[in-house]
């Protein structure tokens, strides 16, 4: 395909992306197909010769488009939401076009200080502490996932406190509530399940970090080393948020890495009146946020801080000599390959950029702010139903129930629920209950389509 | 931004795009920028408000595309290629356009589903052995990179040895050629270094694989367990291939993994004159190769390959009650969670679809075969020259060189070459002594290009 050949397909495939963004509210959100539909509509073998994009486009029409879930539509409130949005699509568009490799500073010195300069701005914008700025000894980098970000957590910490000759007496510590992905990281990293404490947790779904206190005295009495606490802002299952404070001075007095995974919540703090979720990451040794899941920025994108590079860098960086050059051996560069597992790494930070300045740090408040009155109005909505109870706390745009009648009826609300078409709703388990949730904050989503997901409800619980 | 705005948005891009690789060979491949001036240029802070769009994509035009290394400049010849194309970039746009997450095949069947048919073409397209379709109880995934991809055999590996319970005595082996992400991911997974025997290689720098039997004989009688051999197809420092039969019957006899690294040679067994890659990969564990470096697949693209997904899923599940639904449970379906690290993931089949349809599998073979006539032709020039020696055997679309006067000499003419703004080579070392490499494979690198840069090396050599 030619530049020309590109000039002509690249207007029709945005022009199909508009219409698809223009009506993505007459989608069903679940689609209509069982396993195999999709596989079974495609020719078994590659084509031989060349076929015309046309052809490509009205497959993706055709067979693509319907066969996905829809995390785009307003009516998506499931897990938490992946948002996109239109200056990222083209931020990823441009990051493809120029077809870069940021694996280090000088493979591409713009990738490497966009990247450095948004997370900067992101910083700011979210009121992070000055720990976790491009000017000190730490900084930022875009990650794929939370997973990946909190792989690298995991290994920098197990790293400083003696790596693998020690590995066997190292513990790590998060909540009962904390992520898959924190259990599946430590894993991944060598330690055996037991090396994962489970802290439990306190009645809202947070951290005990009593409980936590007393976990570490009786390792370190039993001449365990605690090398990690991994400590949520706003878990999966309810949006609890651990305490950081009384959390990072337990870690302290053992010398444990501290990590923050904030990866739904996070976004929130663009907002100064959430801020009170960044308590006690002035303490923490990492932390990190999704713009991908909350701040209009397409998939992928995770935001994960570091208060200091070295140990990162010192556990991930091994210097081939088809690697080694001038700029990173002059010191005055980042290469970001030493921050990540992979080597390679995308044109990531131009989505993030385009967003921050299409939006405005203003626009992204307001985009906050309404989904967190809607969730507050919804939340009024399930105190006031007779047969409905919260099953926690509120937590920003997330708000978890169940039917009073049990698990059973909570199961066939929510099958009621995604029956409809109009909305899509997850669960999970609290308390070994089965628990809806709702977690408002889709691109598309508006009051109005809350307001309807609230009547949905009234009408089928 | 309305669905409205980004069709026009969008078509400024598509137009700034096409224009960009309509000119890209008259672009210097190496920015004249110095460290920070990127960042200099930028303000300090986040807008408050939103921006226009035309300022966004003027200052990409304006700060951005002058200052990143031209890895899609036909003479750029460094490293690996990082193959991008016209379709796989709007393939990417797509997936970005759609925003769906393919994290379960229940939150997006289609980009599952895609994912495992295309992976099932292109292991026909390049004849891979039938046990890595998915048909049987292995198939093919695709991770962002070769090392997240080997990171994940490795961990694969390790627990189907025994896991963290016997983790000081497991042992990997990989020549002393393989690429350093091996060497990462192992240190990733929890392993000392010196759990990693670096296998001495040939004089054509492949693995020697009855010093690998040695080895693994002499830590069998130790009482060790060897878990792992990582063989290389292609080398980094000069495409040097292991002997992936001889490897895998010495690691079958004590029921060790074989993973086959074939990031870059990979893509060359989609033309039969190159299947002899492909020799013993019947007997081997997994196997991957990188479409993004020379298949015309925007990074990222890696395709990883396992024989039985069962030890992969094992070491990499874990289903947390919010993740749980029917599909899944049923077992007739996929989820590619359980294949990788991160949760969540794109839709990358979309693009390398696109790829495999718009150029055709003869499309595709011509790219390669276009390559490797060049390269042919480079070494010829090369082996004619009186002041240049190989340093390697060529292999596919790479040559290795250096200067008859010695590192100093070479060193030069790498530098002389590059200053030329016309073509970009990197260096490696190959038995202590400094070499060129010259990697022939860019979207837009024809014969015409290859011939000027062998004028080139005459002229500076």
């Amino acid at each position: 395909m030619t530049p020309e050949a590109f000039r002509v397909a690249g207007r029709a495939t945005v022009d199909w992306i508009a219409d698809f963004l223009a009506d993505i509210g007459d989608r069903p959100i679940v689609p209509p197909v069982a396993p195999g539909d999709v596989r079974a509509s495609l020719p078994a073998s590659p084509p031989l010769e060349g076929e015309p994009y046309t052809a490509l486009l009205d497959d993706v029409d055709r067979l693509i488009a319907p066969a996905i879930t829809q995390w785009q539509h307003p009516g998506f409130y499931g897990f938490f939401p992946a948002n996109s949005s239109p200056p990222a699509v083209l931020g990823e568009l441009l990051s493809a076009g120029l077809g870069a490799n940021g694996m280090l500073w000088s493979t591409s010195p713009a990738c490497t200080e966009l990247e450095t300069h948004v997370l900067d701005w992101l910083a700011e914008a979210c009121g992070l502490p000055d720990r976790f700025r491009s000017d000190g000894p730490g900084g930022g980098v875009i990650q794929d996932t939370a997973s990946s970000a909190s792989l690298c957590a995991v290994v920098a910490a197990r790293d400083r406190s003696g790596g693998a000759a020690v590995l066997p007496d190292l513990r790590v510590y998060t909540s009962a509530q904390a992520h898959s992905s924190i259990e599946k990281d430590v894993l991944v990293a060598g330690f055996a399940r037991d090396q994962l404490r489970a802290v439990p947790v306190d009645d809202t779904y947070a951290m005990d970090a009593e409980a936590l206190a007393a976990l570490v005295a009786t390792d370190v009495a039993d001449g365990l080393v605690p090398c990690l606490v991994v400590a949520t802002v706003g878990t999966t299952s309810s949006g609890a948020v651990d305490p950081v404070p009384r959390i990072a001075e337990v870690a302290a007095e053992v010398g444990a890495w501290v990590h923050v995974d904030a990866a739904w919540a996070g976004s929130a703090t663009v907002c100064p009146e959430h801020r009170h979720l960044l308590d006690g990451l002035d303490r923490v040794d990492s932390y990190l946020f999704n713009p991908h899941k909350w701040l209009l920025t397409n998939f992928d994108c995770s935001a994960f801080y570091v208060a200091d590079a070295a140990p990162l860098v010192s556990a991930l960086s091994i210097v081939p000599e088809y690697l080694r050059n001038e700029a990173s051996e002059s010191g005055q560069v980042i290469d970001y390959r030493d921050w990540q597992i992979p080597l390679g790494r995308r044109f990531r930070a131009l989505k993030l950029w385009f967003v921050m300045r299409s939006y405005g740090v203003e626009g992204l408040r307001a985009h906050i702010r309404a989904h967190v009155a809607a969730a507050g109005m919804l939340a009024d909505r399930v105190a006031a139903h007779p047969g409905l109870v919260h099953a926690a706390p509120p937590s920003l745009g997330l708000v978890c129930f169940r039917h009073v009648d049990g698990d059973e009826a909570s199961k066939r609300l929510l099958e009621a629920m995604n029956a409809t078409g109009e909305a899509f709703l997850t669960h999970t388990l609290l308390s070994d209950r089965y628990v809806l949730r709702v977690a408002v904050g889709g691109t598309w989503t508006t009051a109005a389509h809350v307001e309807r997901l609230a009547d949905l409800l009234d009408e089928l619980a």
